[in-house]
């Protein structure tokens, strides 16, 4: 049995670890670590975990810590995890990082957009954790820089028509919509409940959320070519998804029949993403709870532009189901282990 | 195999019939009935099933239904199922049905409070499921009358008390408060959206919900004398779950250690049931899309009065898992099979 | 006293309308129609009304009706609309229709997205009810095409920069979100509570949806140009709001501090259109229940392009509202009667 | 113009006073505290209020604070009032206190369910601010302890019964509901959005809610006798409005017609208490943003127990409203000045 730690169970992240490690039946929670919930069973933070889950949150660290597992899911903040990661890794062990601290590949725009970074070294070894690009690379690393949420919707989304080169570089506009557990579990005005609930507003307005550069990288990856986006994050009144709408401008004209078929065809062996049929769009009703990234390419005929709808759980595929299958191909699992509870409706 | 039947799979409860049957590896959903959506994949109505159900719903009746399952469920609406379930019964089928029409015993109290029986011979015959009071009779019965929502927390949130004959038996007051995924999926002004968001209101005040004589039969079989209760559903503006909260008088003053302890011994054997340790109460977060009934007790100092919170997803334990587990009991199946997923929070 | 009738009483727009009435000090709601509420209390049709409105639905039409009032406001869908509204203009009457069949000029493309008209004769009388853009316009006219809810967003927050001619207009792209509110009051599977609770989807995606017209027009108007939009409407899980997020191409470069200076004059004089200063964006909690437009202008410095945030009340300052406001301008009241009320938060 | 001032304004109550206040045409708002946002605007922390209020907050104490006003409303937390109030009184100013401090005239209870008091002395001067109760008295004081929300209901609920001594005074069950901004707007954990949406739970279940002296000190002195009570509050996943479910044990069996007519004679002339028609129940959806209280009262034929209904908004009835009414009280004026706006809905 492959004994699993996590690092900073106690955020929304950390909780979903634990939820997807205990339906997962080929790997044991052997270490979960919380500063502030030090002594306290999991199932009493937690208590949907109750009468399932045993475990005792530990503020421990050094080798008391790393000698009780073999993998680690590091759920910590951005430059927290630096410091974490590379003792882990030199004690052979294997890591799957949540923070942005490893996905930057280039060292300035990860300091430009976040801060100096501490372990730069790590980075080049580190891979981008999202499989549907790097599965065969994810397999063999023993560092996997897990995806941020919005990132995984426009690269998805965006993915059959890059690697056809269908579209205008410069002319991507993402408009996303999230719900509030992407802010995470600290105290803070800014997401209480009343001043979130019967609500709807935009934030980090004009290309300054740090999800910006992560994006750019792994599209113009897949472009070959530099690829600029605008991206507007939203706050949506519900727990859990993203649904990011995506604009882009066809070099030449395409028909909603091949594009649909270049879209199903793209995704036809990936266990979790679903290409929504011709009429029908991915609704978060129908993702939550899961790992699936629901697509749709419309064409809009009066302006030949695309329109493309990309869905997902937020803590899901775009964070902790998204890391169990990451998990999964680096221990050499069903890469679909654990993860296949369908979303409850409604 | 088992071949399983669903009768009337288009409402809430026959979606979530099919989403858990598709995680349970024991048997097999072979036909679904639906006269609206006859022709159409289940996975086109609920999308959240698609990529992992293909089934098509169709309108069929008789012979060529019933040769399709072993096992069926009806999921209809009262007065519907009793003209359906004879004929399943007849030709040697086991039926769990989902209405009411078979959960009342007493044939008069049926018809007063719902309306006339066209099948009452097999009410004798029918076995009320709540397998936490009869198992060993569920095991063998072929017909279950799967409970009401609302009475499966009345019944399990105060069984160990009568047992133990501690309370008055008439002054039992049950508030309780539903999802409104209860209202079920019919078109209709009051549970529009705009008519429930940011809102709560009570109904059915007075008596008058036809849950009351389930909830007496069932309280007075475990009192071994007549219960009479005081029943007030509220609606709240959640999808799913209910929360009751029942007042009651004991006959002689208990201690807190004393109730939690009867609960605890009461419920230790059972997969489903959770009762929540001192000083935690039942949230209707942490139940939500699973078969738990999580429960607390609390003694009220200044009044001796007891306290009794209850909760559970009223399509899940109040409905299709509740189904699914008594067609586990009746088929020989691991009670649990299939009813193992972790309620997600956030 | 001015006397005010609504025809179509028993919608969300009737049900606002006869609030902000009831609130208004220098007019009388006289008549109030429904035919499926006929002989019904208002107040017990919308008990927020009780205690303060104390009309009673009738079922009336033709001169019965005409002689109740002196402005009538038309409720009701279009192409019902089309044939009540004649009458009550050639009965010398001033009318006000919250539908679509007075708004767009151009009968051909009326007819394209919507039906034949049955008086075509009487759209070239009408005023498109926007009173930021034709305010002298509605004092004087008899007819008023109240304006979409959609479409106030995208042209208030689209004039000041059409004006000046800053934009690409070829390249508007508005991304849409709206309150399910706007989908009225009608028993529909699509707008119940649990399916639309705790979730988000897009509609009619792919320039499809009836508002384009709309938008187009009268964006085209202040450009004196042809504008062609990409426009998206999104479902969100809340009663009241549309914020949308409007991305356009500058001509030439501008600054955040100029198109702020240009945006705060524009709309110095308005009492309904308000300016977020620097920093601040538009948030739905905002303007709830209130005639408010709040607007943000944002340069993403980055690509240079810039992003208008633009909310309302959609039944408010998109609807009836609006409809109020319009009014109090035909009746030579203050502007501002009756919808001084300050947005409720939380 | 009489000159008022907010002491603590930064709070949801302050928030709503600030609203109320900018809707009344017989006072100015001249002063309001708030130590975390002294320097800023009202209108910057609550965007609502753009364009509608101006003033600044200050972080004065003192005479410099108390020389800018002639009434004041504390709107700070209990123990931090009983150290405000003493001096504006002493210089002449009239007060309404929204916290508990001088609503226990029981100085020996205070201390049991508080912390000791430091100026008790006052207690005795203080009227407590149900006008319904209390309106000669309210008339002519210095000190007005503004009501708990909680109370609200349960005392208009019960008074037409406690005054005509027809209930058992030992057997009251009060089962109460709240939305979220009771909680008010700290940073809490409890209160984020994740923790609250699309869940439901029960909070200090057992009698240990501190509105239960308050509400026993009311209900016994309608009785003239002891009153005691079960109180359970839980909390909405909404951000307005107290549903109250009360049930009481008639001493004689009385007839729904009875009571129905004594609930309208009692209230009849009072403004805000709107008691249902018969059939009808109290909604949430319809008192929100108001200062109204909405009850039924209906007979459990079975049972013969009452049981009532009883709805406010907390924000508004169940506290900045009721202080509102309370200071036109005490200021002369009409005693439903600026508070005649009508609920919104949906």
């Amino acid at each position: 049995m492959n004994r699993i730690g996590i690092i900073g169970v106690s955020g929304y992240t950390g909780a979903e670890l634990t939820r997807l490690l205990a339906n997962h039946d080929q790997v044991e929670l052997t270490v979960a670590t919380s500063r502030q919930y030090a002594g306290m069973k999991l199932s009493d933070i937690y208590p949907n975990l109750r009468g399932r889950v045993d475990l005792v949150c530990e503020d421990i660290s050094g080798d008391e810590l790393i000698d009780k597992a073999d993998l680690f899911f590091t759920a910590v903040p951005h430059k927290t995890a630096m410091n974490i990661v590379p003792a882990l890794l030199e004690a052979g062990k294997k890591v799957i990082d949540l923070s942005a601290d490893y996905r930057i590949r280039d060292l300035a725009t990860y300091e430009e957009w976040y801060q100096p970074h501490s372990s730069p070294e790590y980075i080049k070894q580190a891979v981008y954790g999202l499989p549907e690009l790097y599965r065969e690379q994810i397999k063999t690393t023993r560092l996997t820089a897990n995806t941020g949420c919005f990132p995984v919707t426009a690269i998805l989304g965006l993915k059959p028509l890059l690697d056809k080169k269908l579209i205008a570089l410069d002319r991507v506009i993402i408009d996303s919509k999230s719900g509030t557990s992407g802010a995470g579990r600290s105290a803070n005005v800014a997401t209480l409940f009343c001043e979130v609930y019967d609500g709807f507003r935009a934030y980090k307005v004009g290309g300054v959320h740090r999800h910006t550069p992560e994006i750019e990288q792994e599209l113009s990856a897949l472009a070959e070519d530099l690829v600029t986006v605008t991206f507007t994050p939203h706050l949506l009144p519900i727990n859990r998804g993203i649904l990011s709408t995506i604009y882009v401008e066809p070099l030449t004209p395409c028909t909603q029949e091949e594009l649909q078929a270049l879209y199903e065809e793209t995704y036809a062996g990936e266990p979790f993403v679903r290409i929504c049929p011709p009429g029908a769009v991915p609704s978060l009703q129908h993702i939550k709870g899961s790992n699936y990234c629901d697509i749709s390419i419309v064409v809009e005929k009066r302006t030949r532009r695309l329109i493309i709808l990309s869905a997902i759980d937020n803590i899901g595929k775009g964070a902790s189901g998204q890391a169990i299958q990451n998990m999964n191909l680096m221990l050499g699992l069903d890469e679909t282990a654990g993860l296949m509870n369908i979303p409850c409706f409604p």
